[in-house]
Order: structure tokens, then sequence, then C-alpha cells
């Protein structure tokens, strides 16, 4: 089959690969509809992070073309979403609904397994990982927001749902990529009244807004801070959604929440907490990576209803063999998210 | 009066202090009953931190003496639990539960005002600070427990719910200070299940287990952690509750939390956390010093009722005479917590 292949910072490239095949009696091969670029796959085009040469890629849609004898909960024909790591949903840490934790579990896209950026993968644990979608003929927007369900939406939710978002809520949100886009939408979901969204590119404002995003800020560190204590008369934000990972953005967003209120924190950490400061005022942080598996269920239907549309994210879009432009487009940042038309249903 | 002054590390001595009188018509002088050696004193005794000459101390129950023309809430003659800051319970940092970012409260017992080691207090905001103790007679027993809510309880508890501790749950407790042994207490008033206490020392340990440990610890760091670990099956607990604050401690706490859970952080950080590991486990925190106002008030009728009895921390006791042997019996470890007992109700 034809797949993205990594073969170096700078280098993805589209090549062959071996056809997925059933391996174990749990596997299902999912032909590939979308598939689409992640901030985190930038890490490693970049060369931030290492990455093995080989597969790439870990969010995707597709359908079920064969199921193992022992897969359960998606049939053959399925449309399903794949969440961005397989876990099987009965250890105790997928109970606990930390399904990244899952010892059984694992990650696509990984050099070895397929993730997505190609025409098929084999998904270990099919049954208790695909989440399948009810209904036929969605329309393309559907299908894309269906798409986002599988890291960043569900990603930008878990901000949310850690820092306790509810009802009447004043959010400020760091980070206007993708996650922090749809943690503004997850934040106004959970009926927050007031979302303040950093962001100092107009086109990503747009989409904010669009999201749910009330007051913009510009403004970054502590001018970004000032500017969410002014906006709030001084109080600071009933939970801030750290969605970037920085140093500066990590201090940004503790220094926003206010007294009592806890941070949401996806952005993969490269900073420390600033914990005795925090401590002292009684702001706590909670998040990791999503256990997307357990929220796709909740979010799915209000995707289906039309309630919320995360796949505005994609801002570009190409197919499988132009899948280095798409990584170009997000390292210049010309686009927030890449989509990869890959099949059809 | 006769009151406790500190004169510096390792001096704590009884003298003449001017009688507390009402200076703004929301103050009340209170006459206090029952006072106490907090384990934060002690840092200022050991001279691990800077404290100012003169009035030392903030836990205490008494009796209002005189009450200010615009004190609602206490009446003179009012049997009443401090909280070991005082606050307005009106701004909107009160509102939302952290009276301890009240811009209009204040420490007690900072060398200025009264803090309870000592025959009397000024209380500003007297009305939204003190908790009147309803009923006349209590038993010796229920006054302590009432003194012990003024802190270290509240403490206890704080650490508790910040960390979600709810029924059923697995709770492993970091500590066995007085506020450790009142974090065990509240675990299992909460419907923790099973109660896991890190403790070296028996007398300690007697009263964890009567106060509803299940299990007892008494390795630290990372042997510590890896026996939490195998009492729970590889899983870790459902809440972690940090009471101590060094950077080990804070690590133990950590690692002995499951994936998806939370850290209750009331010891005060000395160290940092292992930010990055945490994150990718999903193990987030939230504490800080605790909002003892708001939690008193839910205690207060279980010490009534005899439903718990957090009184039992003070293992030592004498008067106000000779409260630098209360402090001696602390720092040399052979009390946990030291009661004074300073006047009559």
């Amino acid at each position: 089959m034809r797949a993205a292949i990594f073969k170096g910072p700078g280098a993805v490239e589209v090549g062959e690969r071996p056809d997925p095949v059933v391996q174990e009696p749990t596997d299902a091969v999912v032909r590939v509809v979308l598939g689409c670029v992640c901030g985190s796959d930038l890490w490693y085009y970049r060369g931030d992070s290492p990455h093995p040469a080989g597969s790439i890629g870990h969010e995707f849609i597709g359908v079920v073309e064969q199921a193992g004898a022992q897969v359960r909960g998606a049939r053959e024909g399925d449309l399903v979403v794949a969440p961005f790591i397989y876990s099987d949903m009965s250890c105790a840490h997928c109970l606990n609904g930390s399904t990244i934790s899952c010892p059984a579990g694992g990650n696509f896209g990984n050099g070895v397994i397929d993730g997505g950026q190609g025409e098929a993968v084999r998904v270990p644990l099919a049954g208790s990982t695909l989440v399948p979608v009810p209904g036929s003929g969605h329309p393309d927007a559907v299908l894309k927001s269906l798409l986002a369900l599988s890291d960043v939406m569900s990603t930008g939710h878990h901000a949310a749902v850690m820092a306790g978002v509810s009802k009447g809520d004043t959010v400020a949100v760091v980070g206007d990529g993708a996650v922090g886009l749809c943690a503004v939408l997850a934040a106004r979901r959970l009926g927050a009244e007031r979302i303040i969204a950093l962001s100092r590119h107009a086109d990503r404002q747009k989409i904010a807004r669009q999201f749910g995003a009330t007051d913009i800020i510009e403004a970054r560190g502590e001018e970004a801070t000032q500017a969410v204590l002014d906006l709030t008369g001084g109080i600071g934000a009933d939970a801030a959604l750290e969605c970037v990972g920085t140093e500066q953005s990590i201090a940004t967003a503790f220094g926003a929440a206010r007294p009592g209120s806890t941070v949401g924190i996806v952005g993969v950490p490269h900073g420390q907490v600033p914990f005795a400061e925090t401590f002292f005022r009684n702001v706590g942080w909670r998040g990791g990576p999503a256990p997307a598996r357990i929220h796709i269920p909740e979010l799915l239907g209000d995707v289906l209803d039309g309630v919320i549309d995360p796949g505005r994210v994609f801002d570009y879009q190409t197919d499988l063999e132009h899948i280095a432009d798409a990584y170009q487009a997000m390292d210049e940042r010309r686009a927030v998210k890449s989509l990869i038309r890959i099949g059809e249903i």
C-alpha cells in the first residue's frame, strides 16, 4: 500500500509499505478515509523529538475492511473513529478512564505499526479501540469533525474537563494551535460563559471566535497574564487551559488562573510549573495525554447533531501523495492543521 | 495579658503583651480557651523559615469577649472556632472558596496581631471569620477536636477534597504528622475504603489506625512507592495525599498515585514536582493552604456528633506558662501536636 514514511527530520515521503493484515484475532484492518498531521508530528519533522524511521501519524477515520475473529464492537463495513492510541478497555487503568496507561495498549505510527497517514492500518485491540459511527451518508464537514475527535478535539476537551470547566465559568485558553482552538470549543460546549483566547494570528482568532471565544488577547507572557487579570477584574479565570507546553505558556496559564482553580494541561510540558507560588494560591493542575477513547463517545453525538464542528481546524488539505506539502504548510505556519484525503467511504 | 512571644529560633517565651481591644467595628476580642503549636510554628522555632519577633500561633478556640458594632455572625459569649487566617467571605476569592487569597484577610500570630498562643486575640473581620459552636457544656474531647478544626483537620480534609477522595477509593497518605493523621481521618470520612498510611512511628501508627488507616507502610522514598503499588496490584492509589512537602515525600506521593488521579498537596512544597513524568501518567495535583473557614462548618457537625475526633492528635498538653516545653516536645518528636490549655469557657 501507499503510506507516508518518516525518513528523518524534514523528510516525510510517500512510498510503499506492506499491506496491513489481521495478525491477531483481536486485530482489524481499517481502510483509511481521512488522516491528518498532528502538531506532535511536527516535533519529529523539525527534529525536536526523536522518531524512528518508518510509519508515522496517529489520527484517522476509516472503514473496517477486515475484523479478526475476536473483535467485538466494530464490524466489517463500519465507519470508525480511531483514538490516537489503542487500548483494551478492560484493565484497571482503562476502567479508571486512563486508556493512555493501558499496559496492553500502544501507539499508532511508531515506525512499525501504521498510523493513518497511509491507505490502511492494522488496529490492535480493535474491538475496544475503534468507535463505530452510527448512520451513513455523513457530509464532508461531519467527516472532518469526526476525524478531529481522533486527537485534537478529544485533547481540547480533556483540557477543559481536567480544569473542571463548568457552566458560567470564565476560561482562559493558552495556545491557538488546533488543540487550543478545540479547547475553546470544548469550554463553550461545557457551558463557559466567557472564553478568553490567547492568539496573535488573525486566521486562528477567526476560528477561535467561531468556536466561542468572547475575548482575544494578543499579548504573551506576563503581559498576557495581566491582560487576563484586567479582563476579569483582577480575579483571574475560573479555569485556564494550557495547550502549548513551553515554560512561558505554562507560566501564563498559571498566572491567569484564579486562586482555587485548576489549570488543565495538555501541551506536553517542556518547562517547569511555578510550584511553590501556585501552591500558595491554591492553583493546581491536572492533565496529560487525552484518553481519547473515553471522550470520543461523548463528543460523537454532538458532532453528528451539528452541535460542535471541530473539523473547522482543518484549513489546508491535500491527498496522500502530497503529504510532504501538508507537513510543510504546518511547519511554515501557513496551516493550523492539514487534512489528508486518502480514501472513499 | 500573658502570651507566647517569639524571640528568635529556639526561643519562645511567655511574657506580657498589650490586652487586645476592638480597634475596628468589625473586630472582636476572643478570650482563648485552647491553643496549640503548629508544625509550621516549628519551622520558625528551628530557624528554617523567618518569623518576626513578637506574637506567634494561629490556632485557637475561645469565647467572644467583646464584639465591634459591625460584627455579625458571632456574638459576645459565643464559643467560637477561629480558622488560621481571617477573611471577609464577601470578595470574589472567598466566594470562590479561596479564603486564603482574600485581599482583606491576613494571618494571626504574625508578630503583631495575636495568634492564640496567649490569653486573648483581636480578630479582624470577626463576623465573617469566627465560626460559632452551637450548644454548650461540650466535653473536653470535643473541645480538643474543635480546636483541631482551626487548622490541622481542615488541612487534612483539604488534601482529601483536593485529591477528589470519594466512596470506595484507595487512598495513600504521605506524612504522619498531625495533618497527615487528620488526612487519614478525612479520607475515611469521605468514604475511602482502603487507607494506606506511610508512617514509621509506633505512636503515630496507632492514631492512624484509630483514624481509619487499613494499611501501614514504614518504608520511605521509592521503596514506599513500590509498597503502595504492591498493595494495589500494581495500579496505585486512587488518590494520594501529600502532607509533608519535601522533595522525597512529593515524589513518593506522585509515584503512589495511579494514572488519572490527583495528588492533594497540603505540605508546603520544598521540592519540585516530577512534572513531565506525571504528565504522561495524567497524574495532576491540587492543593495549597486550606481555606479552613470554608471547611469548618462542614466538619463542625461531625465533631459535635462524635463522628470524627481529630482532637486525638493532641498527645501532649501543658499550660501557657509552659509553652516552651510544648515547642520542645514537638521539636524533639516526643509529641505529635501540643495542646495549650489557656482559659476556661
